[in-house]
């Protein structure tokens, strides 16, 4: 399709206050008389706390209150930004409580200081004794599923899901293979590392309900776990979310708010406030799974795959949080990007007493395509088949069912992409050029990855998108949605949506600043990919709505009747000649004020979207290993996306830089590292864990390739966690070439590769 | 009708706050970095700012800028809260600038200082050197409209309007008449005195819009006149308004908020406060008219009025803000009060250098019944009736049309007003009494009086009310409007409203902190006694519609027809037998989550309400006149209403008790006075201007006579005013009664009365 100005790098509707630094966050908010709340943590990682004396923390000037967990509602709650299901054998699992004597990881959260001061409140955690019994604790799934193990959460014996997706019938498709290639790969633990750290404050509005203003990607969630972390009606809850300084699925989890409102409760209403530390963020919020898979590829000698068995075992650590749905999410994103008439894909996700891991951008599919793409060049190899070939043979093709999901996907542009990309890439010159230097002390080698994306959460879960406008009287609309700006643009996109759709101005269309689930329509948040897509299509329709209403306005005050009339550029035009009839200003004035028929024009769309779309694409690396160091350094390194129709072409490419940067340090540096001795972590702070600074990144290359996706609004399909997807896989990949040998573990970094290098003769 | 809750003397939604003083106002809102903004004001009360010299006040630490004339948008526009009209002809008068450097009365806003703090500000407002050119001013219309005046407005002639309503024949009246009774009556200019004085701050918006939250009764005319102000489109501006205290049609009037604005503007969108002293709101913002009137009545021998002759010279001040429409609403009034086949209302409304007349609670009507109401007393003595049954002789019955408005008005239960107050009141038990106490030093006397009231302004200005409601998952529900909560109760009443309508209870429906222009539904604010009425009705069709979606959600997920179902008391029941099927939250649950068919579901309306209902009632008053002091004692008062349905009796008897207050103060108490010399206001704070303490008071009655309105959207006519319009004529009349003479001018204060009983040599 052509747009106007869908498709436009137009600006961020919130770039200048961001420069400014006059966008408020959570933390920039106005507030008065806000007091302070800091929590205590656990310093053994796994057992009992058997007596909390408080007594001295309460005698620090400036302390309030000392909560423990006898202070709060005994109840326990989910803390995953999944939508709610009516059915209970789908719903997240409720293994959390407010604060815990049962202490499941170092650092587990047993008591919360409130003070006037955060200096105050600090000094008083240094003042509670705390005695604790000790039970054995366990930083793998291994040592968590071994005999005699006990439990972390009770009944549970340690393990929250295991499941089976078969296709088609593995034994006879391992029969047809000539060739069946094994191998093992291990992810680590990361942490989202988002820039603003999570934080939360909470009151007693004048209404008598809790007000939760949070840095949230799921207000409308939060809301309902609010709910259900203190056993009240959900109404009695209200979640704004202010301007947020990243989440990538960490703040898709709900962990702050319900102590933040807790303590407001225990305050009678005062507004409290709970800022984290960055060493709290990244070891006691959510983490990436570190997944672990055993793999089975059978092949054709002509490269044909005829079948694949797959285990994987996910480490979940402390809480479920959003359990085995990133582990299990595996199987249908490989059906959705090689053609494999038979499979068996086994996941197990367990209980440790490491971080708790949740959503973070990707959600499970950078590992599972670290092990699919792993293996696939192995099978390359084995077979003397080009790796790009092999792919190429067995991608999916568009217009298909997925046969895990039973999803029909129709655009699908990965070949072209894998193409296009090869191009683009000088794919062949780079190879021939990484071929003359496989001696010396820099080995330079070319890797490729390819993966697959699904949009949103249909057909698994709830999909609705919420929209509601406003034409104001000088014609200018007030758009508001319950989507939620994380600071990816999504705000932007919706105001494009609207400007494409109605003809109305996109500096005519006014966005929100918060999502407040007091106002903001209803919408389960940032996720998934989905909203562009999901509450795109709700934009989209209540869009369509409100053009509808004000050519019938026309209609009504000037007898022009609908057939005949368009807007385009803020103006009534008639649709033949394009003469102006009237600016829309004019008309909302009219609609506005006319004695007689005078009526506010709305539309509001609440939209159940009964669709998904595949997002694909590649990544194609060329790094040079310095055998000496092990050090892996990244020439170039190019993603190639297929998202459909790209909506805004600059905030797009800011997207997949984005994701790439992640990805390259999740290749190459970021891991989570625990004391094996006591199970402490080692590194939760920006110093000892290697995050990227720009400095450290390579130069990142961009392509799009695009075809609109039917079933998308304006043909978009996911683009915000797509860009995460294959590039380790394509490093690996790259390093594979450029030593000859298999690196099978996350991430590559210089020690562990100097071993390789040594245990292989190389240096 | 039978209402459940409608009728109920049901808690207000923000009592508990307000009682903890928790409900947060203007001033209470939490705010950060707020410069303060004060207002330079001239000391002269006519003529012209020759030079503003501002260096040494620029000297004064923390002050930021000085703002004057020339620093702002040379454009006039209008302040009166009026909805726009699309015919220029009836547009208020644009006759303000932000500042001004023609001064048309003494206090008049000549530059603003803006700076870190109130102090800097006031001792720099005192460092600016101000030279001026003095006009000639004018007190009273008599003295502006004099041949040879100088123009306060060039071009005006300083007559703002002048309008003639005719009914019938007025000579051929005249003619019929029997006898002609003259009399003049004259009022004073009283001010509002609302406890909280008018403030405002406004900032710039992270989306480069400006935002002002402002104490106001009209967000969303405050926006247009922003608007206006500006020279910018309306969409530009963002209007909030918090917990208001109070308005009584003062904050019908934008007054400070384009200041704030413009001094936002001044310092690059910084937040800026300004916050009116006790002494400026007084003097410098909008005061009730003091009107005169020429009448003369025509009267048959039996009572019957054949004719009316009103002049009305009304006193607008230095700018017209609501202008002539308050003097002009006299002829409508009086016609839907008595029969009166002939009549001439002639009006003028003139420009003085006085504080600008605007709206204040009862909009004109205490004055013409002050006059009406005198003159028919005096009638009645020279016809030797009994005045009361000269009124009944004369009341317009039910299911009228006024000659004046052309609106047909249907209920009208005046006439059992006065019966049953006259029972209530032991009228003719005190008249005995009253009678047997005519010498001595204290004498006693009863008298009454009649008003009509409109409710709202149809069909003179538009009428639109606005609202939305969403069905939260607990089945509870969010109910916005865009009507005005200023203290009055009205978010308390819509409540009741969507909770009889939806059969969802009370205390399930929760409303808004804040009105906010850019989420609450359209609709023009608090003013002529409209909201339970014009928005009442735009709720109850969208309570009307929530139900039956929520009915229709009963027959998609339930399969249960709609024409069986019903809500009662927050549960799904069958119609016939009663029998629960469900609660409506556990209905909300499904109609958000069910995977299939889930959607939010909301109701908005936008209602153009073509109606208008005439409230109606008398006060009934035993005053003792000391006739050594000229004091009057009030003994008793009630006040007997029609206002239709009554929707909450308690917060319906607050009105009108509050209105009685104000009225007895009017009656023989508060005058804001100017100093002839000058021009300067004498008492403009609350020790000189003589505002009754609760002490003061005495003992007040209400009484309703109930009857259903076929208009009101629960039987319910306007309330607000009509309480304010007949106690002054009410007490005049017993005053007349007790000491035998009448008393043509308010306020009936000692000082006046003593002179009066001095002349008539009584003392």
């Amino acid at each position: 399709m052509s747009y106007k100005i869908i498709g436009q790098s137009v600006e961020r509707w919130d770039a200048i206050a961001k420069v400014q630094g006059k966008a408020d966050y959570t933390a920039d908010l106005p507030k008065k008389n806000v007091l302070y709340g800091k929590i205590l943590r656990a310093t053994i990682a796994h057992g009992l706390v058997k007596k909390l004396d408080v007594s001295e923390a309460l005698k620090v000037e400036g302390v309030i209150k000392v909560l423990t967990p006898d202070d709060l509602p005994d109840l326990k709650f989910p803390t995953a930004g999944h939508p709610y299901t009516l059915d209970p054998k789908l719903a997240d699992i409720a293994d959390r409580n407010i604060l815990t004597k049962r202490v499941r990881l170092y650092g587990d959260e047993i008591a919360a200081v409130i003070a006037e001061n955060e200096l105050a409140a600090e000094k008083a955690l240094e003042k509670i004794k705390v005695e604790y019994e000790e039970f054995p604790f366990y930083l793998s799934p291994e040592e968590a599923l071994a005999e005699g193990a006990v439990e972390i959460h009770d009944g549970s014996k340690n393990l929250i899901a295991s499941t089976k997706a078969v296709v088609g019938d593995l034994k006879k498709g391992l029969e047809e293979a000539d060739h069946i290639i094994e191998g093992e790969y291990k992810t680590q633990i990361v942490q989202h590392c988002h820039m603003e750290n999570q934080i939360a404050y909470a009151y007693k509005g004048s209404d008598q309900r809790w007000v939760c203003v949070s840095s949230t990607q799921i207000p409308h969630i939060c809301r309902r776990i609010l709910g259900e972390a203190f056993g009240m009606p959900w109404g009695k809850f209200r979640v704004v979310k202010p301007f947020i300084g990243g989440g990538f699925g960490n703040k898709q989890d709900v962990t702050i708010e319900p102590l933040a409102v807790a303590m407001s409760m225990a305050v009678g209403g005062e507004p409290v406030m709970v800022e984290l530390q960055r060493e709290e963020s990244i070891a006691w919020t959510r983490v990436r799974h570190a997944i672990s898979y055993k793999v089975k590829l059978g092949v054709k000698k002509d490269g044909t795959i005829t079948a694949l068995e797959m285990d994987a075992v996910s480490n979940n650590g402390a809480y479920a949080s959003h359990g085995h749905s990133i582990a299990g999410k595996g199987a249908g994103i490989l059906q959705s990007l090689y053609k494999m008439p038979n499979m068996e894909y086994n996941s197990k996700t367990v209980y440790t007493n490491t971080a708790s891991a949740g959503a973070m951008r990707g959600y499970g599919v950078p590992q599972v395509i670290f092990a699919m793409e792993s293996i696939i060049e192995k099978a390359a190899k084995e077979l003397g088949i080009d790796p790009v070939e092999l792919r190429l043979k067995n991608l999916v093709g568009p217009n298909t069912e997925n046969p895990v999901s039973h999803v029909m996907f129709f655009s699908n542009k990965l070949k072209e992409c894998v193409e296009e990309g090869m191009k683009n890439f000088s794919w062949d010159e780079r190879k021939k050029q990484a071929d003359s230097q496989k001696t010396g002390d820099f080995r330079r080698g070319v890797g490729m990855a390819v993966f697959a994306y699904a949009t949103g959460v249909y057909p698994k879960s709830l999909e609705i998108g919420g929209c509601r406008l406003t034409l104001n009287q000088d014609g200018t609309v007030k758009l508001m949605v319950g989507a939620t700006e994380i600071g990816q643009g999504s705000d932007t996109v919706f105001k494009q949506m609207v400007a494409e759709t109605t003809g109305i101005p996109y500096d005519h269309i006014y966005t929100d600043m918060n999502t407040d689930t007091d106002y903001s329509p209803f919408d389960t948040g940032a996720y998934a990919s989905r909203q562009s897509y999901v509450s795109g299509m709700a934009v989209r329709k209540a869009a369509i709505e409100l053009k509808e209403k004000i050519l019938d306005a026309v209609k009504k005050f000037d007898d022009i009747d609908q057939l005949h009339t368009d807007i385009v550029n803020g103006n009534i035009v008639y649709k033949h000649s394009g003469e102006v009839i009237q600016s829309v200003g004019d008309l909302a004035l009219k609609s506005y004020y006319d004695l007689a028929n005078g009526e506010c024009i709305t539309a509001e769309v609440s939209n159940n979207f009964h669709s998904n779309s595949n997002a694909m694409g590649a990544t194609f690396a060329d790094v040079e290993v310095d055998i000496k160091t092990g050090k892996v350094k990244i020439l170039n390194i190019l993603n190639v996306h297929d998202s459909g129709h790209i909506l805004n072409p600059l905030l797009a490419s800011g997207q997949v830089e984005g994701g790439m940067g992640m990805a390259v340090a999740y290749a190459l540096a970021e891991e989570l590292r625990y004391d094996e001795k006591t199970g402490a972590p080692l590194n939760n702070n920006l110093l000892d864990y290697k995050m990227p600074t720009s400095m450290d990144l390579p130069d990142m290359e961009t392509l799009f390739v695009e075809e609109d996706d039917p079933m998308g609004p304006y043909g978009n399909k996911a683009l915000g966690e797509p860009p995460i997807c294959s590039p380790a896989a394509a490093i690996r990949n790259a390093v594979l070439d450029a030593i000859g040998i298999e690196v099978d573990e996350l991430p590559i970094k210089p020690q562990k590769l100097m071993e390789i290098l040594k245990n292989n003769g190389i240096v």
